[in-house]
């Protein structure tokens, strides 16, 4: 059995559960690989799996959408659709995924409601881990309505907790996803070392990303007082010497998420600057060298904004310092006080030490590692000074 | 008052609501302009608009992503946020988005959860819409304990329709992003025609888009018998003469969506494509000539799948031949058997008549209009034919 199946059955073991539901794309694709533009597109278009300790996995879809699935994995899974959708049939022999297709289509229930086949996925089933992100209260009802006597927990945490620790094929895709950050973050650097704008920076970067067969996800580039706001939105200012020049950058690559951050400036650098930077720099490289199996969330946060606060932001200030990262932009752990679970190898982690100063500008360092047993590896490959243009 | 608020007071007149909530970030947009990839991409970090009759809509939202809002449309918008973030604030003084931001962080508040907001907006009314796709069982539980005595119907309908008729400003956002992904779309057949693969083609669509300042959402390209499965990925193949290449394409132009469909092939063409496509091409301009204020989408319908048959594939058979368009990429209405709400002016509409010959290929066409009280008005310009590369 799969690595994530066998996650799985062990949370449902913990939880005492008797089946597992998956509403968010990013859990249904953990469940079943299946990963749909169409699902990302018409979220109000249920598609669901379900996760059970006695059989394959379940994977509830429209029917119009199946055959998306079927060019990815389609073993071991059954699919079962609803909603209507029409073909016609050629002379010609089929392809194997056009007749995976055509059966899911002939298998149709139809005029079924998701609702209904999720029940029917469910029969015998006591108590159920629900994924209630994608179930109103008002399908929650019809649910229980359908299955008298049953009883559900949500669920959306013990997903993401299964989601944590990442398997090879996982990292190499948040890898591979960090790699194309990086190779668009140069593209934008050098717009801007040529006199570009903001803007004009967001449209190389996205550039190379679609290039790369990705996809962008949030672009934050600012210059001067519009790097403080967390969401800069990328202007047509051009940056001026002296103004730091804050980026915060993902894209998406096979269903992964990458999170990068950098700060450009345009020389002469204010001595201000280069302090607080440097501060970061220093904090975030504390971080990272505690870093392994084994500490704890709330151990690297103290550490880092320790560390900054004594090399010189003294008053520096953070909910978190990072974040996991994966099928979700932000996966678990949350770098954070207060958060106690050890740290796993396999665990990918982004680290960050952002500083936004209202009026003046912003200041972020972030990259993207693994933990392993005896400390970490990391994704990222830039180097990590203040990147002067 | 603007033209979408006077739309939403109506309804909640004829529904008899004392407050409208909207928790999908189209909804949210629609009711206060907020759009921000952070609502986007975080969607457990909840989002919710609040309309009511009695004051100015309200929006409830992370503290660390008010910065986006205020760079948009703040005017006549009580913002409310939760959350933790942090700023240090700068010696030089604040532009207006920095000041309108520090405001928001400065009265944020403190470990409330969002549905507690939620609630304190809803204070004083009885009956509620609430948009049921982003608050779960758990949160609408919440909210009946919060809020004892209070009725609730689920209102992801109402703000929909209340979506339906667009603004002269919403049309021009569908038209741009309609006249992109032609140019895209246009990037790509060049790819084709130079020899290129279906993903090669994928990529130049995309390059194109976010060249343009939009984002790509969905773009199936499929030759051959790749081009009957609706979901078509882009693959390697280099299509061959006498394949048909179906392409169906969209991209997001400041939230606004587009959706248009052309079919190419390389010569020759086989007699039973030629034929096939001007049986779909007669159909949708015969659909187009029906289409006006009054006309009901059962009777588009109708008229565009006899027409199909008439001329050419006597079995056609669809589910709709068409959708409206707008902050999302399916809004009302559908152009179905039994949708029987008559057309209005300002209604969106793509117009289609794909067909999928599984094992063979795939042919597809699909325009924007707008719709008038005397016809229509196009917003796609590219010619209706079977494209020959």
């Amino acid at each position: 059995m799969e690595q994530r199946l066998k996650k799985l059955m062990t949370l449902m073991e913990e939880h005492k559960l008797d089946a597992l539901v998956a509403s968010l794309p990013e859990n249904v694709a953990y469940g079943t690989n299946y990963q749909s533009l169409a699902h990302w597109r018409h979220p109000v278009r249920r598609t669901y799996a379900v996760i059970r300790k006695d059989r394959s996995p379940i994977l509830i879809m429209p029917a119009g959408s199946a055959d998306a699935f079927f060019r990815q994995e389609s073993q071991g899974t059954d699919v079962r659709t609803y909603g209507d959708f029409y073909v016609e049939i050629g002379r010609q022999p089929l392809d194997q995924v056009s007749s995976l297709f055509l059966h899911a289509l002939e298998q149709r229930k139809k005029g079924a409601k998701p609702i209904h086949l999720l029940a029917e996925a469910l029969t015998g089933c006591r108590r159920i881990g629900l994924d209630e992100q994608r179930v109103t209260g008002g399908e929650r009802d019809e649910l229980f309505s359908l299955l008298p006597g049953v009883e559900t927990v949500d669920a959306y945490g013990i997903w993401r907790q299964a989601r944590a620790v990442k398997s090879e094929k996982e990292i190499a895709r948040i890898e591979k996803a960090t790699r194309i950050t990086e190779e668009a973050l140069q593209e934008a650097l050098d717009v801007l070392k040529l006199g570009g704008t903001e803007q004009e920076a967001v449209i190389a970067f996205r550039s190379r990303v679609v290039k790369e067969g990705a996809l962008p996800t949030f672009i934050y580039i600012g210059a001067g007082f519009r790097g403080a706001w967390p969401n800069a939105g990328g202007s047509t200012h051009v940056p001026r010497p002296g103004e730091p020049i804050r980026f915060d950058l993902g894209c998406i690559y096979e269903g992964y998420h990458s999170d990068i951050a950098r700060t450009a400036i345009k020389k002469p650098v204010p001595e201000e600057i280069s302090v607080k930077y440097e501060a970061l720099r220093v904090g975030f490289e504390a971080g990272l060298a505690v870093i392994k199996e084994g500490v704890t969330p709330a151990e690297v946060f103290e550490r880092v904004v320790q560390s900054v606060r004594q090399h010189g932001i003294p008053d520096y200030q953070r909910h978190h310092v990072g974040h996991g990262e994966g099928l979700e932009g932000y996966d678990p752990p949350l770098l954070a006080p207060g958060v106690q679970e050890p740290l796993e190898a396999g665990m990918t982690l982004c680290l960050e030490t952002p500083h936004y100063i209202l009026g003046q500008g912003g200041l972020h360092l972030e990259d993207t590692i693994v933990v392993t047993k005896e400390g970490y590896r990391s994704l990222s490959t830039m180097p990590r000074h203040l990147i002067e243009l």
